[in-house]
């Protein structure tokens, strides 16, 4: 069991530190001498294009000169072997001419198979290749070449890659699940009583009006289709469905931990730790500007190791917090100006005299109301983005890590609000704040709240839900994303029309990097990243309401995942390729948004949905244990002499509306009954027992599966042990040929360097893994022999 | 910047492989030649105390004989200024002798101050310094050395009594702010309406009888002093207390990580990493049967690479679920035997013709049934620990480290379910299935279920809980682990007493390791941290209810260090040292019982204390927003024409009862009421809220708190730095040796043994911390300078 340490990285680092190797690239050669075949050769390439060739060859060529066109002849035909399509077989031979050999001969790791599947070889070819297997929407059935995304970008981005891949991966399980449930909401639609009962041509049950004066009352049966649509979210496997989404959450953080591991393994990170960052220029210069003002102060200079203190960050921080709350009760505000909408115009629609328009009244409030919720979302997003970039500018913060981690926490909490308000107002208040004929509530002293229609607000939830969702999605994400860079493109070609045609001629001649000079800056992965929370958010806080969302996401980052590929390879200039050895604060997001999502899956099942008093119904009140009766045991009566304002004609002495209430003939009249108590406290029973078994769950799934792959520690271990072996030996050897070699000199000083020596190898034998992956790190290739 | 390298750890390392170097002792010393003071000298110890001097002293003594005993003179009276109190002076000058000292002249690192200070010396003396500073009634107000105990011990136990430490630590705050909560509690008593309302000599509430036949009708006012006491725990500020307790909870876990991380980083445990256990004995010779067993059967050999799988546990499985279940079974069988008994007792008592005995039922019949219930939990904790060792046994689990976990976690629940069944019964169970007058609940057709004393459960709770407690730490933890070891002992002289007199004579003169066989042997550390963990799960589970309990705890453990530091000096056989870095599934217990603290606490406070009915109250049905007509409210009314069997003269025609039930005059007599499910819904609404704040603030707490100190990583930071400066320094240095000294022999093969070693400069240079790490987890120790 050898290691082998290639000179070549040491010459070429010591030549000038500034060229990097870049990979080691590997194929089976036969021995010239022997006979027997052995993976032997180990080939190097420089990153730097530019690197003059003569310079690698002359450096490190050593031996086997003779032999060196047939190889780089048969290694070219390997690599297409390999896998690796070389249509691009000039700018391949050009950088295979870099290539030089080494002539180690020890056979080679296993692992080394992985890395010729790697298949990296230069810029130009490695973009070409990611263009081809990655960046194209008619390979989005594959895995992504994620290899290849962290050879070219970098691990930061690669991670980022590696993550949306599997996220997207496990939407596949939840969306078949939640197809299912929708199916099976499809198929029982016309067993469900309830509805089945609204729509019965015999029902004769009247309901007070939606709305004053305009609006008259109305027939239950005419319900009939909202009854029946929210059916088919609103069902008994809803409750299954949001637990499976819990746990499947749950998993997913767990799968991530593993990939995350095996990634960190083959990328050699499992020794990186994060360096220190240096201070930002911006702070940098406050320092020194406060610096000076006390040297104008005191008249003598004081030491130049100032900081900014919490007392000079106090304004920015006063102002962060006064625009956070300003531009969250911006959202409130929107939010509360589109209720009054859908209550004005409702009123107005009723008032039309076109009997279409008032058929249609409902659903045209609700897609107008939804779709003006998006584009307020939409715009505010843009503005939301701009203004927590510049607050997290006004703290200025110490170094680009802080800087980073404070601008996505603004940013997060500033769009989450945005995007789940609307949607947390027709979840949990839309419908509760409405007061009972009579004494109906009104904001602003004429505008009456709005209630749900029958069948629970979960279809107005599903509807806006979906609404967004899709908009969000369709519009903000591929359009803006495709869009607006090639619009920006279009602008800058009209700027420099003028000299358009030089241009041009001069782009052909241009170096990668040139080229790239003209393409869009790359901002960071931080809007990335934030549109993908916030769809994991729709995906899982409201799921219990609208089981396709995770079809709709798995939908949407199938083209996504493609979409920002091509962003990336075509679009953007090539980003300052960042280590990273997790996808830091947005994991602790995924698992805040997880938490988050099981309280309100809870609160969806048991207040917005009808699940909790159906059951009441079937195992309390029903005098068969059916649902019969139940649509009737959800309405109170209410008996019109007892409208303040009597406006329409009395056909019927007693109306229905829903809710708990007592009956006009009872001792309390419309008070709230002992019926509406025992479904709250039933609902909040549920509540606990759904928030605390699924909490318990995904502890338990936490718990089962482990953080680091079995097969990912064994080969650590293993690894270690390897490593360990050839230290020992290696310096064994060493003083081996030193004992051999001095014959002359003062003994004592050479023991003591030899001494050394054994220290140091003692020492280094008791180094584990992080020695291979630290050296691995400044791209100098330990290969291990298994 | 140097790193000094002792060359001694490995001659004697390399002499034998054997004998372990120790420690180093340092201390400053005027350099002889120079008049420059600087710390200068090293001084290395062994720890095997039988090793002959002269073989230390001749093999790594060099130079600077002349000073040496002026040096060592000084070096003691620096110890004794350090500190260390040196009384045992001859047994230490014995080891002062052992010392030897090395000349490198370098200044040192400001940390060996810290070692220094740890006075390791040798085991007899260090053993008489755990004795005089840790082991010790005297001492209880200080910090425990747990560098020594450490020292002694190895890592395991000291990380154990570091934990302990900081738990006792950690419940100072916890006691100080409990018992202002119970002297709130008493100071308050007298303002508290309902308590007042109850004593109020007008008030002339006469309630149903207690129990059935022998019980007569009572007056509340007769209920005066429980309803005082109960006001002592049952006030607002528990509420309070219980959340201050999770976030002490949390802090604590907090607390600890970080205390776990500083020892780890003080005791070079930050590169350690556990390495895979040999499989146990008892595993390998089922496997050696099984093989034997498939050898029998085919009549050829087979590969002995036999494992057992699931299918030859699955016995062992069944056995396991069966037992423990049947367990389980047996607390629940006894707590219902208890529960018969307080019935039986109690109307066996009231039956009584002794006015005496009549008058204090309510107080015999609990205090005895809560000692009883703590002598079963007693003899049921010594069973359930010998059952849960038989089935692990039965398990055949394959390393001693899963032995160890899985014996844990089969103890840990069953004396869980031991401790806390009773208590929960109380909380949760009790008084709320007693049906009501006219239809009371009946176990076995006569027992008739029992109610809780006027004032809510809590204040039976809080008896139960205190006894328990108190009898479990007194009896338990104190009396069985003193008495029994000195029990054994007493029975081991008497059997002994023959030859006892040479007996004695040969304890004389043995070393320290032959009287250790003497003692008993050490049994692991599980019950030691069981007994910490049941008890955290009575200072955190129902602190609700009992605001005392952390000062219990604290009073207990106070003791309990010193008693546990006495056990393992004197009366228990030096355990063999073990490493570790975590203190391992107890950590995850205490997570978990902080968790399900939480949502016991909410259920606590809503549903067994009378907080949320006194609420819901004063903020709805109050008529003038005050307390006054609280009992009047909680009381329903019973109609005695309406009992099964009168056996009472009818004084009165109507009875008082405590539930929350319609009247017999309503339309539905006796049927549960509104203000029941008002009432009900509120408390679960306060679980949810309360669970979910707290939760929240948890997460809070262990957000903020950062999980390594920050002193310890930027140390870490520094010592990388440095490392990797030295290596560099150093093989620079080597290099250069070599090149000047060898003249002669193949350039080609020095230039790459060379090469060799910058590659490993080079690699080593990566390393980080780690290096340090390990090699000092060898007994190999670098001496850093700053």
């Amino acid at each position: 069991n050898y290691l082998l340490h290639l000179p070549v990285p040491m010459f070429i680092l010591s030549a000038d530190g500034q060229r990097r190797v870049d990979y080691v690239l590997t194929y089976p050669v036969k021995k010239p001498g022997g006979g027997r075949s052995s993976r032997q050769s180990v080939q190097l390439l420089a990153e730097n294009a530019s690197l003059p060739m003569a310079d690698l060859e002359g450096g490190a060529l050593n031996g086997h000169e003779d032999h060196k066109a047939f190889r780089r002849e048969e290694f070219e035909g390997k690599l297409r072997d390999m896998g690796l399509e070389l249509e691009k077989e000039e700018v391949v031979s050009l950088y295979l001419s870099l290539i030089f050999f080494l002539t180690h001969s020890t056979p080679l790791h296993p692992q080394v198979k992985t890395v010729q599947i790697m298949q990296l070889i230069s810029v130009d070819c490695l973009l070409q290749l990611l263009y081809e297997e990655w960046a194209n929407y008619s390979v989005f059935y594959k895995y992504q070449p994620i290899g290849l995304v962290r050879k070219y970008f970098g691990e930061k981005i690669g991670l980022y890659f590696a993550w949306l891949g599997l996220y997207t991966q496990m939407l596949i399980p939840a969306s078949v699940v939640g197809v299912i449930v929708f199916l099976y909401g499809c198929a029982t639609v016309d067993d469900n009583i309830p509805s089945m009962e609204i729509c019965h041509p015999k029902n004769n049950i009247t309901m007070c009006p939606l709305c004053d004066r305009v609006c008259s009352y109305w027939k239950l049966s005419t319900a009939c289709g909202t009854a029946r649509a929210s059916h088919l979210f609103d069902n008994p496997t809803t409750v299954f469905f949001s637990i499976f989404m819990a746990l499947w959450a749950a998993m997913f953080m767990e799968h991530w931990k593993r990939r995350q591991m095996r990634l960190n393994y083959e990328w050699d990170l499992t020794g990186f730790e994060e360096e220190e960052d240096h201070p930002r220029a911006e702070y940098e210069f406050k320092v020194m500007q406060k610096s000076l003002r006390k040297d104008k102060k005191s008249h003598h200079k004081v030491s130049t190791m100032e900081k900014l203190t919490c007392r000079d960050r106090l304004p920015a921080y006063m102002a962060n917090i006064v625009m956070m709350l300003l531009m969250i009760g911006v959202t409130f505000a929107i939010v509360f100006g589109v209720i009054l909408y859908r209550i004005s115009t409702k009123a107005a629609l009723h008032m039309s005299s076109s009997s279409i328009t008032r058929n249609h009244v409902q659903l045209t409030v609700k897609t107008t109301a939804a779709i003006i919720n998006l584009v307020v979302i939409l715009i505010l997003d843009e503005v939301y983005g701009a203004v927590a970039r510049w607050l997290t500018v006004l703290e200025i913060p110490k170094t680009d890590k802080s800087f980073e981690e404070r601008l996505i926490f603004k940013t997060f909490i500033l769009k989450f609000f945005n995007a789940f308000t609307p949607i947390i107002y027709i979840a949990f208040f839309r419908g509760r704040l409405v007061g009972r004929p009579g004494s109906y509530l009104y904001v602003f002293e004429s505008y009456r709240m709005e209630e749900c229609a029958h069948g629970g607000c979960l279809m107005e939830l599903c509807i806006q839900l979906s609404i967004t969702m899709l908009g969000k999605q369709l519009i903000q994400n591929n359009l803006f994303e495709i869009g607006i860079p090639k619009l920006k493109k279009l602008i800058r070609f009209i700027r420099s029309k003028q000299g358009a045609f030089q241009e041009e001629e001069r782009q052909k001649k241009l170096q990668r990097y040139e080229t790239d000079h003209f393409l869009e800056p790359f901002a960071g992965l931080t809007p990335e990243y934030m549109e993908m929370i916030i769809q994991f958010g729709f995906v899982t806080l409201f799921v219990a309401s609208f089981p396709l969302a995770p079809l709709f996401a798995l939908l949407n980052n199938i083209i996504e995942i493609r979409l920002d590929a091509k962003k990336f390879v075509t679009e953007l200039r090539r980003p300052v390729a960042a280590r990273a050895k997790d996808i830091g604060i947005w994991y602790n997001i995924l698992k805040g948004v997880a938490k988050v999502a099981v309280i309100i899956n809870a609160f969806v099942i048991s207040f917005t949905s009808d699940f909790i008093p159906r059951m009441v119904y079937q195992y309390t009140y029903s005098p068969d244990g059916s649902m019969h009766g139940f649509v009737n045991h959800t309405l109170s009566y209410f008996n019109v002499s007892h409208f303040q304002e009597v406006t329409v004609s009395l056909f019927f002495c007693l109306y229905r509306y829903k809710d708990y209430r007592e009956p006009p003939w009872s001792a309390t009249p419309y008070e709230i009954s002992k019926e509406f108590w025992t479904v709250l406290a039933v609902r909040l029973a549920f509540v606990i027992v759904f928030q605390n078994i699924v909490m318990l769950m995904s502890d338990i799934v936490d718990w089962l599966i482990p953080d680091i792959p079995k097969d990912i520690s064994l080969q650590i271990h293993k690894e270690k042990i390897l490593l360990v072996d050839h230290f020992m030996k290696e310096e064994q050897r060493k003083i081996h040929i030193l004992e051999s070699r001095v014959s002359t000199g003062s003994k004592e000083v050479f023991s003591r360097s030899n001494n050394n020596i054994t220290t140091m190898t003692h020492s280094c034998s008791q180094l584990h893994t992080k020695c291979t992956k630290a050296s691995n790190a400044s791209n100098d290739v330990f290969i291990v022999q298994s």
